[in-house]
Formats: C-alpha cells, structure tokens, sequence
C-alpha cells in the first residue's frame, strides 16, 4: 500500500469499504433457536412462514352488534331498521348459536361472530328499545367492521424474511402465530486485542509513562450496540510473536478481530506483517484519507475481518462506525434494512391522501421508499388490528392534532420504529 | 373523566402527559455498584468525579523529537537547526533523562517527555543527518504536540453527571481514569399485565373465538428496548378481584404497570376502577384524542403509574411510544438529554470555522444547541486524543471529503452518539 515514492498510500473511505465487501460473504456465526422473550434484537437465519391462518375465524374489530348487512340497508336516523337481539356473544367462546334474518347478537370487540351474519354495526349506530330489540341507524355493507379469517395472515404465507433484526412488534406477530421459539444467527463475538507497552488493565494504578486500557472498553460497547459480543483478549506488548500468536487463537473463537493501539510507527507495520502472515487475503488498506482515523488497517484472512484501529479514542469511534458496524452487520447476517438505521425520525412526502379529523394526532403505518432521491411515505392502509400492518410498516406518518389529513406530496414527519 | 352528557372526555396528548408529569418524581428503581464492563447503556445515579489528573505526565500526540522549542525558534527548510539526538523514548516508561539545550529524544504518540523539553516537532518535518544528529526543518513553540499532565480531567473535576446513559465513550473515559464500579440506578422492572377471556398463552393452540398473546411480547421487546425488565405477570381472566390482586402484587415488585387488552367495554371500566382503588390520586385520563389510541387510560398509584392499553397492536406501539416511554425515562433517572434521543443523524448550522484538507472526510466532535429554531453545532476544539472530547460531545459534524472546510452557518450532517 505504498506509492512509488515508498510513501502511505491513502484511500477514501467508501473505497477501504469496497476493498472489504468485495470480500464478503464473510465467515458467519452458527444459528441457533431462541425462545421468544430472548429474541430482541436477533436476526432470523431462516424465513418465518404462518403455520396457519390468522385470525382463525371471523372477528369483530368494535364493540357494537352483528349483523346480516343486507337487514340493515337503507336504515336511516329517521327510517331504522327493527332488528331482533337473540343473544350476547362471549369473549373467548365459539357462538354455538346460528343467527336467522333480522336477529342480532350483542358482540364486543375481538368476538367471534356467529353462524348467519356477515358486518358489525357500531354502539353509535343504534338504539336500543327494549331487551329484545334494538333499532340500526346506519347500513353496513358485507364485511364491515369485520377481520376475515385468513385476513392477517394465510397458512404458508411469508411473515418475515431471513436476515431481518427482530423487532418488538415482529415478535408479537410470532407469538400471535403461535411461533414460539426462533431461529437466529448466534450474536457475532469480536475479540479485542489492545496493544501498546504503555498500555496497563483500568483496574491498575498508572505510572508515568503509562495510561490504561481505554479502548477496548469503548469497542465493548460499541460491540453491544451493534449487536455483538465483546471478547476482550487482554492487552498485549508490542511483540510480534505475541500479538501473532494472540489473533491465531482469537481466529478460532470469534468472527471478528480488533487490534487497538500500536501506536508507535513499528507496531502499525507489525499489525500489517501479522495481519499478512495469517492468511488471505491479508491486509487489503493500510491508511484512509480520514480525519481522524488516517493510520486504519483493514483486511480479511480466510473469511474474518481483521482490523487494526489508530489509538486515538476519538479515531476509534469514528473508524468503529465507519468500518466495523457494516462489516458487523453483514457477519450478524443482517439483510436488507429496511431504512437507514442511523435516523430514527425523518421527513417524507406521504403517498397518499390520508384523511383525518381535526383535534385527534393521527398515527399512520408506513413503508418507506426513496424516488427521484426523495423519502416517500405510502401508508399501510389495513384494519387497525392487523399485526401485519406492523410488520410491514417502516414507522408510523404522523397527521397533527389541528389538521383535516394531508394531501398527497404533503411532508409528514415518521417516526422510525 | 365524563363530560355533562356523560360522554367520555378525550383530552389531547400533550395534556395527558402534563397529567402524569405533574405526579412525577415516580418511585426510582435502587441503586447498585456495576462493574464497568456491564455499564454500557446504564444509567449513573451519582456524579462521576476525576479521582486523579489525566494524563498523570506531559504526553506526546505525534511521532517525532521531543525538543525544547526555544531550539528550534526560526529553523525553516533552508536554515534548518541541528540538534543531537541524545535518547530514544521507550513506551510506557518513564524517562530517566533530562535534557540539556540543543538535545532532542525520539518519541512515540502517547510517548513521555523528559525533562528539558516542552514540545514535539514531528517526523516530518526533520531529517535525519546521521545517529546523533538531526536537522529540524519548521519550528514548534511551546507546548506543541503535547498533552500537558491534567489537561484531559483534573483531580475532582465532573466527568459524568447523575441521570447521564452511559455510552461506550463514556465507559472508555472512566476506564481511563482508573474507575472499574460505577454507581447507576437498577433498571426499571414493569409489570405487563394481559387481560381478556379470549386470550390464550402463545404456546397454546388458538380454538375458535381465541387469540394469542400478542402484547404483552410485543411490549416486553420495547421495555427492554427503552432499558427496562418486563416482567410478564400472565393472563388474566377479566375478573375484577382478579385484576386488582395482580396490579396489588404488581405494585411490590415493579416500578411501571401495564394492563393491556380490556377489549370489551366493562373492562376498560373494570381497568379504572382496579387504579382508582388502588390508592392516589388513581386515574388522571381515560380517553385520548389519538388515533390508534383512543381508549387510553393513565394513572399513578403512590408514585408508581400505572397504564391501561387498548388491546390493538398498533395503539399498543403508538401509546407505548407517546407516553410509557417518556414515564420510564423519568423511573430509570435520565436527566438531561443531550438531544432528541430519537434522531440519530441531524442537519446543522455549524458554529465555527472549521479548515479542512479536501481528499479528507473530516469528523470533528461538536455540541448542539437550539437557538431561536435553529440548531446550531458547535466544534469541540481540543487534541484527539483527549477523552473529554468524546464525553462532551453530542455527536460529529462531518466535512466532507471534496470540500477545504465549512463557514460559520454552513449546514452539516452531524452523526450523533
């Protein structure tokens, strides 16, 4: 990685990041099933398919009465419909009964409905005249106010892809299936190897000349935030043979190796030699066009990236966030995000028209799509009981307390879940 | 909560959260000593002082000679001073030396001045002439290159508040001064509480008129996500002696309780009246101007708030993220956040000069702060290798690669911590 002057030969960035993934596939940890309530935060090693329909029956979305819609047609404030109340239907029980024309059932939300009715009329839309009979001021049409069975997800159908990070709702979503344990690629382990003959534990008095091990505190947990495990190898001399011998053994355990320090001008090029001598391909950038961060080393032996870190802690941060979150995130086995993972609100042009009542901050489901080099959001219209709405979505669009809705093209702000 | 026709009252969101925050302080979680390699994302229940100044001796931050700058005083490239070298620095020791006039010593980044000198005249810009003498080329005045002893924390300064998250480079920095415990408050413990008679256990099959648990999984993900416990009390028919014997025992071993679902509407009523006779001041909303979210019910039983969730899976993520989240912020003893904690990367006006090479990404630590709608990032100039650089800074402004530098009120991307 010298010039013909013998002198460092710096790259950009995104071309020290091409170098890496023109080598990936890397080396992956082994998957494993976790049970549900340790699956935050883990990516599936396997596509997740329903096992069966949901909702396995017809269930209402209000509280209110079921209804065969055609009795209700043409009901009107001043000209309501006369409908029979037969029975109430239970929370959590099979209606045994089968409703005949112009009878109701009392039903709350998330009942099954009966035998012999297709639509929910709302509590708002009726009156009721005595125990035995109610009177409908609004029609519904077939299907209203109603989740179909089958309607939230089919038997065989894809619920979520192979590589997608786990998130709360998407774990709702399998315990609503009844899927209650999941298969995940293991957390990736990255061993940290601190280097420098001045370099002594935290836990140590430091003398002159001496300061403590403070970056591979740091990477410990920049490694948690981005999902792996640490594996801190302890602080090494500036030796070859050692620090040789150190990346071999942590080759075996971990998917990822970090070197920290070396700050002095031989230990950067001993880094390099080790780095070679492993495998290939060996080191593949030896200096970035960086600030800070320029003395980076990176490279791949045999599958597992291999970095050497400046000993900056600000450069590390920096370098950490740069190279070794993505590679990270490819070895954990991440694909396909659904967004930038750095932003958590953004501005969008929404989709579609949304309509919406004045007073009431109105959250809409969204997925999200770059066009023309601008952030759309298409809301996820669906019935709000919908697990899948969630799944699907990107964030929630965001329509203001005081305003009627937002006309296509508008910009609303979404919140990233 | 009923207006006079006795109707439900909605009230907007921002009402419902001056409701609960005017109860606040709520009951805080105890506080506990944490190793530091199980700190990242806790949260510090005292102040963190330096016990001791940092760095303890003068340090180099460059590659080169160590001289004394009065040496080296009008030395340029065609009238360069000679100086003999006397010594090589070795790393992690302290020097034995001192140096007289018109002596220099090889040193290392992080390397220890010996006495005689105050600054580092890097590699670059000398040449060496034989073993024992070099020509220095630019000169350096004094101080520079250097990190003065006490110049990165001074004994009994503040490094951390109480109420701060700990960061990676933030466990780096007390690593660095030699602090292995950190006192933080324990995490928030929330009790999710499942209600409804058609609800059945995820690993049960669903009959007809059943659906599995899906909220109190989905809510376990963001509790833990917000840096909370959940503790999943289980499935309860909806009884109100049941309900209320639950939220009793709830109320010993949890800071926070959720009751979700409550579908049919005596429930949503039950759900009130189980807070109401729990104690004071019990119910503050039951109904908000939101949707999904509509049904949401607040309350605070002495100092500990309690939450009725709708049973809809996008109003549970919806409410969960309006008011539970700020609510368990609040229990866990965040103090102060440095900013929006739901962004992650901003556009800002910088607020100084910064010069920058182009062919270089430059990423320099900034703070930000809002003035008059605006925000604004401002550079934290200091030397990279100063761990305060990191714990003071929100984030970084990027300069990037094809540009020589930003003007004050440039906007900038900056990548928050």
């Amino acid at each position: 990685m010298r010039d013909m002057l013998g002198r460092e030969e710096l790259i950009p960035v995104e071309k020290a990041l091409e170098l890496l993934f023109n080598c990936a596939p890397f080396r992956s940890p082994s998957t494993t099933v976790v049970p549900l309530d340790q699956a935050y935060g883990m990516i599936t090693s396997a596509d997740v398919l329903s096992p069966e329909d949901l909702p396995s029956f017809n269930r209402s979305t209000v509280d209110g009465y079921a209804v065969n819609s055609a009795d209700t047609f043409g009901a009107t404030d001043s000209l309501p419909a006369y409908l029979a109340i037969r029975a109430e239907i239970s929370m959590g029980e099979m209606p045994s009964l089968s409703l005949k024309q112009s009878e109701v059932a009392k039903i709350a939300t998330g009942g099954m409905l009966p035998e012999g009715v297709d639509a929910v009329v709302m509590f708002e839309h009726t009156q009721q005249i005595d125990e035995t009979m109610i009177e409908i001021l609004k029609p519904v049409s077939p299907g209203e106010n109603v989740i179909q069975a089958g309607e939230d997800a089919q038997q065989g159908s894809l619920i979520l892809k192979s590589g997608h990070k786990l998130r709360p709702q998407d774990i709702g979503a399998l315990a609503g299936l009844g899927i209650t344990g999941v298969q995940v690629f293991e957390r990736p382990r990255v061993s940290i190897l601190s280097t420098g003959d001045e370099i002594v534990p935290a836990d140590e008095p430091a003398k002159p000349g001496q300061v403590r091990d403070i970056n591979s505190y740091t990477l410990s947990g920049l490694i948690l935030n981005a999902g792996g495990i640490p594996l801190r190898k302890g602080i090494l001399k500036d030796h070859y043979e050692i620090i040789r011998d150190s990346v071999a053994q942590s080759l075996k355990d971990s998917e990822a190796i970090l070197i920290t320090g070396g700050s002095s001008v031989g230990t950067k090029d001993m880094t390099a030699k080790v780095i070679n001598d492993m495998g290939h391909p060996g080191v593949l950038f030896h200096g970035v066009s960086l600030k800070p961060g320029k003395p980076m080393i990176g490279g791949v032996v045999n599958g597992t990236p291999i970095f050497g870190l400046p000993g900056h802690p600000v450069a590390v941060h920096v370098c950490f966030e740069l190279f070794i979150r993505p590679v990270l995130e490819e070895i954990a086995g991440l694909k396909g995000k659904r967004f930038d993972p750095l932003t958590k609100t953004v501005k969008a042009r929404i989709g579609k028209n949304i309509s919406s009542s004045p007073g009431r901050e109105e959250h809409v489901g969204v997925t999200l799509e770059e066009r023309e080099g601008e952030l759309w959001a298409f809301p996820i219209f669906g019935k709000s009981g919908l697990i899948t709405n969630l799944t699907l979505a990107d964030g929630t669009a965001v329509v203001p307390l005081r305003k009627f809705g937002v006309q296509e093209g508008d910009m609303v702000e979404v919140k990233l879940f």
